[in-house]
C-alpha cells in the first residue's frame, strides 16, 4: 500500500511529499500521463469489490439516510462511471507546454509564454467519492500533484480509492495525498499551507466554501453558490418562458445552476404570473412572491417573500417571484442579489437581450436558454472541476486549462539592460 | 472638489461608492475612456504647481532623507513623465469586449467568452506618487473602479492627484477612491472587503506584500519579491557571463528583477570565481560565498554566507555566490531558494538551456540574457502594474489584460436541459 495514505504521516509531511512530487509530474509527457490514466481506470474497475466493501463500511458507520446516503453510496455502475470519466480525461488534449504567445523584441530577445502546471492543487470536498477519482484524473493530466481532504463520512471509500490510484505504475511517489478527515485540523493546516499549495478548491456546500474563502491564506478558486435568476421580459415568447423556467427550476433543483428566482416584466405580469404559478405549483414547487406577484396570483398557493428570500440559494423545489418595471430594473435586482453564477433573459427583443447580456455581472448570462447549461460537460469541455464564481484566474465552468499557470521563457544572445 | 477624497467619508462609504461606480465604468466605450485619459494627462500637467506644493508639504512633514525622500519627491519632469504615461495607456488597445473564444454546441447554443472588467481594483502602495496616476490610468482603461491606499508620507500628494483626476469630465462619480493613510485601519478594512473589492494588489516592500497575502480575505495578486539567480554553466561564454552578471546585479540593485545570487558550475569555478569576484568588487558589490567560492576567491574580499543568505532579497549592492555540481544542482538550488520571479542561465549548451528553461519554476526564465528584462515595458506591454510571483490569474509582468475577467454569453432559442 502506498505510504501517502498512511495515517502515520502528519499533514505537514504529506504536503511536503506532494510539493516534492510536483517537479516530477511536470516532466511527464502526454503519452506517459495518458498511459497512467488508462491504467488508473482499469485499476478502479478491477478493484470494484474492495471499493464497495470500503464504501459499505462508510455507509454503516455514518448512519446517513436519504439524499446524504445517496451521495455517499457507490455501486458497480457508479464505479464503472468513474472509470469512464478517467478514460475521458485521458482522451482530452494536454494543455501543458502549449505556447500561448511568442514574440521577438527589438533588442532580439525572444519571449514565449507557455502553459505549465500550477504545482500542487488542494481539494476540500464533501461526501461524494467520485470527486476523488475525477479530481485525481484532472490534476494528473495537467501535471499537478494533489492533496485531497474529503468528508469524514467517506473516509474509507476515499482511502481505498487513493491507495488504488497511487499503486498504478508510473505515478510519481507522493503525487496523490489524502489528508486525515477525522478532525477539522487538517482543513486548518491546508488553508494555511502557503508555499505548499498553489491553489485550493473547495467543492461542497455554501458553508464550506464560505469558510475556506474567508480564512484561506492560500489562493482559492471560489466555486458553486448559485442564486440564479430568470427574467421574463415583456417581449418574451411565453411558451418558451414556461419551458425554460420549469427546466431551470425543476429538472435538478439541488444543483448550483438551478434557478431560484423569477423576475417578470410588469407589463406581462398580470397575465404571466398566474400562468407560471399554476404550472410550478402542479410540479410541487413551493412559491414566494413580492407584493405585486401576490396580487396577480391571488387565490393561488404563494407565500409572501421576506427580504432574505432574494439572497437565498434554496437548492430545492422553491422559487421566489418578483415583478420588475423593465429590463434595467431586472439587471439592477440581479446585480444586487445574485451570486454572479448564471442568469437568463427570455425575450424576443434583441435590444433588451444585448443590454441584459452586457450589464448582468455574472459568470454565465443566457438569452432564451435554461441556466442549467452552466456546466463543463454542457459547454463541451469534456470535464469539469467546478463553476468559478469569483473573477480572478477563471470564471464559470472550469476544467483542465484552468489548472495550469504560465511561464515566460526568454532567449537572448547576451542582452543586458541599458 | 470631488467628495470621494473627502476625509468625512468612512472606508465603508468609499468602498460602496467604488462598487456603485463599477457598472458605469464597464459601459464606457473605448473612445470615451481614451478621451478621459487624455484629459487626465492634460489636467495633471496643468496642475503642476498645485501638485508640487502638496508634494513639498509631504516632504517637509515626513522628514525623509536619502533614497526614501528620492522616491517621494516630485518635480516638473516627473509630473510630465506621469502625463506621458497616461497618454501611453490611452494609445494601447482596449482589452474589454475582446472575444476570447466562440463556439456552437450540438444543441444550437452559441457560447462566447468575452473580456469584462474585474469591477473594483484595490491598490495598497508606498511612497511613490506616480503609482497613483499610473494605476488610475490602467484601471480606467480596463473599465474598473479603483480604491487606492497610499503611504502616509505621500498623503497630500496623493490627495491632490486624485482630486485632479476625479475632476476630469466623464469620470463616473465614485470611480477613484483614496483611503485615509494616517492609520493602519484602512488597510485592515480593505483586506477584509469581500464583495466590494474584486482584486487587491499590494505594491511595495516584502513586509507589506507578505502581510497582505497572508491576511487578505479578498483575492490578491502577489507581486514583487525577487531573490533572482544567475547560473553560469560550464559551457558559458565567460565574457557574456560577466556582462550579464554585472548588469543584473549593478544596473539598478534596488528593484525586484535585480540578481541576488550567482551559481557557478564547479568545472569553471576555479577560473571564473576569482574573475567575477574582482569585477564585482571593483563595482562596489559586497560579496558572500559558500565554502567552495571562498576557497576559489582566496585573498579577495568575500565573506562567508550564512544559511539565511540563500533566501534573502538584498535589494542593494550585495551578492552571494555558490558553486554547484551541474545544471541539475543549479535547478534544485533555485527551486528551493528562489521567490519564483526571474532566473537566468548563461551557457552555449542548448541541452542545458532547455533543461533550465523547462525545470526552473519561476515566472521568467532566461537563457543568455539579464534578469533585468522582467518588466512590462521591456516585454512590450506598454504599461505595467507589477510582476506577479504567484501562479494564479497571471504570472510575471502584468498590465491591462490581467486587470480583466471573463464572462460567458450564451445565446439560445429555447434550449432546456434533458
Amino acid at each position: 500500500m502506498a505510504t501517502s495514505v498512511s495515517p502515520g504521516l502528519s499533514t505537514q509531511e504529506k504536503l511536503a511529499r506532494a510539493r516534492a512530487a510536483a517537479p516530477h509530474l511536470a516532466l511527464l509527457s502526454t503519452a506517459e500521463k495518458n498511459a497512467i490514466l488508462l491504467a488508473m481506470a482499469d485499476a478502479v474497475e478491477s478493484h470494484t469489490e474492495a471499493i464497495l466493501s470500503a464504501n459499505r463500511a462508510d455507509l454503516e458507520t455514518s448512519g446517513l439516510a436519504g439524499a446524504m446516503r445517496e451521495r455517499l453510496l457507490l455501486n458497480p455502475e457508479r464505479i464503472a462511471e468513474m472509470a469512464r470519466g478517467v478514460r475521458a480525461v485521458a482522451s482530452l488534449p494536454d494543455p501543458i507546454d502549449e505556447v500561448l504567445a511568442e514574440w521577438t523584441r527589438p533588442n532580439g530577445l525572444r519571449i514565449r509564454k507557455i502553459r505549465v502546471p500550477l504545482g500542487v492543487v488542494g481539494i476540500i470536498y464533501e461526501s461524494r467519492p467520485n470527486v476523488t477519482v475525477d479530481t485525481v484524473a484532472i490534476t494528473l493530466k495537467t501535471g499537478n500533484a494533489i492533496v485531497l481532504r474529503g468528508g469524514k463520512e467517506a473516509a474509507r471509500s476515499n482511502q481505498c480509492l487513493v491507495e488504488i490510484l497511487n499503486q498504478v505504475a508510473g505515478v510519481p511517489d507522493g503525487a496523490i495525498q489524502l489528508l486525515d478527515a477525522s478532525t477539522r485540523q487538517s482543513v486548518q493546516e491546508l488553508i494555511k499551507a502557503r508555499g505548499f499549495i498553489d491553489v485550493l478548491i473547495p467543492r461542497g456546500g455554501p458553508e464550506l466554501i464560505s469558510y475556506v474563502t474567508q480564512n484561506s491564506a492560500v489562493p482559492v478558486i471560489e466555486t458553486g453558490a448559485g442564486n440564479c435568476h430568470i427574467f421574463v421580459d415583456e417581449l418574451a415568447d411565453l411558451g418558451m418562458a414556461d419551458r425554460i423556467v420549469v427546466n431551470a427550476k425543476t429538472q435538478r433543483p439541488s444543483v448550483c445552476n438551478a434557478a431560484e428566482k423569477l423576475l417578470v416584466h410588469e407589463r406581462i405580469a398580470p397575465q404571466y404570473i398566474p400562468r407560471i404559478v399554476r404550472l410550478l405549483l402542479d410540479l410541487g414547487v413551493e412559491l414566494r412572491g413580492d407584493e405585486k406577484s401576490l396580487r396577480y396570483a391571488a387565490g393561488l398557493q404563494i407565500a409572501s417573500a421576506t427580504p432574505q428570500d432574494w439572497d437565498e440559494e434554496y437548492l430545492r423545489l422553491c422559487m421566489a417571484i418578483a415583478v420588475v418595471a423593465d429590463v434595467d430594473a431586472a439587471i439592477r435586482h440581479i446585480n444586487r442579489h445574485s451570486t454572479k453564477h448564471s442568469e437568463a433573459i427570455v425575450t424576443d427583443s434583441q435590444e433588451n437581450a444585448r443590454r441584459f447580456l452586457r450589464q448582468v455581472d455574472s459568470a454565465a448570462v443566457y438569452w432564451n436558454a435554461s441556466t442549467r447549461f452552466t456546466d463543463g460537460g454542457e459547454f463541451g469541455f469534456g470535464a469539469e472541476m467546478g463553476v468559478a464564481t469569483q473573477k480572478l484566474h477563471c470564471r464559470g465552468p472550469f476544467a483542465l486549462a484552468e489548472l495550469t499557470s504560465t511561464k515566460y521563457e526568454i532567449i537572448g544572445n547576451g542582452q543586458v539592460r541599458g
